[in-house]
């Protein structure tokens, strides 16, 4: 076993594409077919009860082009299995992404039809990246929308992302605490994410802690011992309502030390029910200043409930629903020629016609500063409002350094503000008005003459 | 940016984990808490519509056990964040998994509460592999018992994975092509699974293929020319029917040079309906031998009413219900402790209670060969039937090399014609009888005992 070089990284990989990627490369080379393109990432509707959507993984997709290259070992590979001419695999070594990407950016709210990022390259450039392109963005913009979702339930309570163990994998466990926190979350329990994007990190114990001792105060002395200024321990493992009153006499003989025990966790069970009980037991066990953290099973709907009825709750731990975007974990979202050699190009396959050439959105807002309606035209256009695309990397190259992600979070929220109060709410409303332009529609038609095929049915 | 460094991958970190899992190895190690561990990873209970799981992910499990070390920058780090004491990090330095695993091979079928994997290792090896663990099995287990959906559904069909850009991130995406091709896919468009797992290769063409034309068949003609021998053609972008007939001229023309279109695919609107009329169009036009292929918002549901209604459809390509298991993209699992320092352990919290104790599954089979039923007993106990866990890895080490995956793939293959046929169904039937042995059960109440703590309520 090979133990000296660190396994590399799939999502660097230049096979991390659909094979279909590759054989319309060679395709194009042997055509001579290396004009300009022009793709579009947007998202045809917006999943089940959503109002409005999050921009997020901008970042990543400009750290993958920017590094986009076929390794050797890679290129090895594709020769050994003859699926491809020898020329078109050695060319492949220099392939490089030269190309221009104009983005929303990250954390900005939109709306379907609306592209969020355009490429500008060379054809076989932006076919290639289509597959991770879509791979990156979905992730991180699904999961900062369920997030968005939870902050704006729960806007003065502390959320923290526990899903690592039911995301499906490591990068999603990873981006998921980045999209969370982009979003609005206060932190997350995913170690690596503190260590790559520098975000809060929280914790508390597991069950197995409690269960690895032989009585449950000892494990809670001991926990709060080893940890006396940052101690949250979890109630639940036999009985909730034993284990707050276990808390109240630990925490009554430690403070005496010094010793402050934070706050308690709950996991399962009525947890509304549960939380007013416990917060009574440390009330009147002198102990008020203890915060009750509830988990387990939560999502947007659930905080909403117990925050209704006005459970004593003061952080929620959010998992699964989180970071799978259990009620909408996919987007129908597409990555679509728009532009090729200087001509509009659109696809008019049923439900899935798209809007040729390349777009800008503009946005307008109310006097009082909400958000009024957005406008999808041409860039070539001039619309009243602000324009929500800009240039982010040019000739395969980032125009500026990555915003740190606390001014990007700040950014979000900021926007989140601005929602009409509709839009806010859990269930779906009435939508933000957004016009396809007629500019846009004349290049449509226009395209339909020149692909020269039968019009729509 | 330093472009000579390969990233790392975020599966191998050891900081790829929570927060609680540190700060509970910090308080084991000040009250000298190293004894044997015994960690079991179960299921809950079946997601919504599934009869069965299969397993999935030992492999890469057995890969994290083997590799788990902490990195010096990742010391470094914790370090530099003062949240722990500097000898405690020292000591992470020579961290390694030391312990036993035992589990049911991958591709078992296997029902709720019975443990397909356990860990004996000391207490803060075996605490600090949880996240990580569940984090890789809910992955693959989730897809692969999809994939057997699709799969019993359409057993004489090529089913592709054509999932990637819809996985949620790169390790998604790879290891759903695994799990997929594991529980009886015929392959994956996924060109990274073709390398690292030898999985087999399958693509076509985007739209974007043809839009880049200024005529949809020059630029089938294109394609073909580029792959003479492996030409699937997409028919959809402007209209399905008049695309079927200009794959038929060509097809007519290109055979006199040798030269054979294989399939045409269809990827929007009724596919059955245009299957039929394509079908009709490809025997009417000389090129019956041209198959058709399918894609598009495709699940075993749709894939059931397809096959139901006879549409002349040779393969599918599915993407992203499979790979985001989008109707149950979580499994209700747990990782628990069932014993420490020889004495069995078990939490009590409501609607999460555990059986403690280190388990066996025997399965029993009827005079067909028919899976007849389970009992979930203690390791020590003897049951008739077949033993389903068996030793995998002794002190850190794999005690056989992984098997082949394409004799994983036949066993589960062989396994799912076990199934009886209500449980191959796609509704939810009755379930398999899995007991629970009574040895277990008295077990559970010693456990109770030795907590020390009032009954569950």
């Amino acid at each position: 076993m090979p133990e000296a070089a660190a396994p590399r990284d799939p999502g660097s990989s230049a096979l991390l594409t659909d094979l279909y990627q590759l054989t319309m490369l060679l395709a194009y080379r042997e055509q001579r077919m290396n004009d300009t393109a022009v793709f579009e990432f947007f998202v045809r509707k917006l999943p089940q009860g959503r109002n409005f959507l999050i921009a997020a993984g901008l970042e990543q997709v400009l750290d993958f082009l920017e590094k986009l290259r076929f390794a050797e070992d890679e290129l090895d590979w594709l020769r050994d299995q003859r699926r491809f001419p020898r020329d078109f695999v050695d060319e492949l070594r220099r392939l490089r992404f030269t190309g221009d990407i104009h983005a929303m950016p990250e954390g900005t709210i939109f709306f379907p039809h609306e592209p969020i990022l355009r490429v500008t390259a060379p054809l076989p450039e932006a076919q290639l990246v289509e597959t991770r392109i879509i791979n990156i963005l979905q992730l991180q913009t699904i999961v900062a929308s369920k997030a968005a979702r939870c902050v704006l339930t729960a806007p003065d309570k502390l959320l923290v992302d526990f899903g690592l163990r039911r995301a499906h994998g490591a990068e999603a466990g990873l981006l998921a605490a980045r999209a969370a926190y982009l979003a609005g979350f206060g932190g997350t329990a995913t170690v690596l994410a503190g260590q790559r994007f520098g975000i809060p990190l929280y914790g508390t114990m597991a069950h197995s802690f409690i269960q690895a001792h032989s009585d449950e105060s000892l494990a809670f002395e001991h926990f709060a011992r080893a940890h006396p200024e940052n101690t949250v321990l979890l109630i639940d493992t036999y009985d909730t309502e034993a284990g707050a009153a276990k808390v109240v006499a630990l925490a009554r003989r430690l403070k005496q030390e010094g010793i402050v025990i934070q706050a308690v966790r709950l996991d399962s069970g009525d947890l509304g029910a549960h939380a007013r009980k416990v917060r009574r037991i440390l009330d009147d066990g002198g102990v008020p200043e203890i915060r009750i953290f509830a988990s387990g099973g939560l999502d947007e709907r659930i905080l909403h409930d117990l925050l209704a009825c006005g459970a004593p709750i003061d952080g929620f731990g959010i998992g699964t629903s989180l970071v799978t975007s259990e009620d909408a974990p996919a987007l129908d979202c597409a990555y679509k020629l728009q532009e090729y050699a200087g001509l509009p190009r659109r696809k008019r396959s049923e439900g899935k016609a798209t809007w040729p050439g390349r777009k800008q959105v503009y946005r307008t807002y109310d006097r009082a500063g909400g958000l009024g309606g957005d406008v999808i035209t041409l860039e070539t256009d001039a619309y009243p409002g602000e324009p929500l695309l800009e240039p982010v990397m040019t000739a395969g190259r980032r125009v500026a350094p990555t915003p740190p992600l606390d001014q990007i979070r700040g950014r979000t929220i900021a926007g989140m503000g601005k929602l009409p109060p509709s839009l806010r709410g859990l269930e779906r409303a009435e939508p933000l008005p957004v016009a396809i332009s007629s500019q846009i529609k004349a290049l449509a038609a226009e395209a339909d003459r020149i692909s020269l095929s039968t019009p729509p049915t």
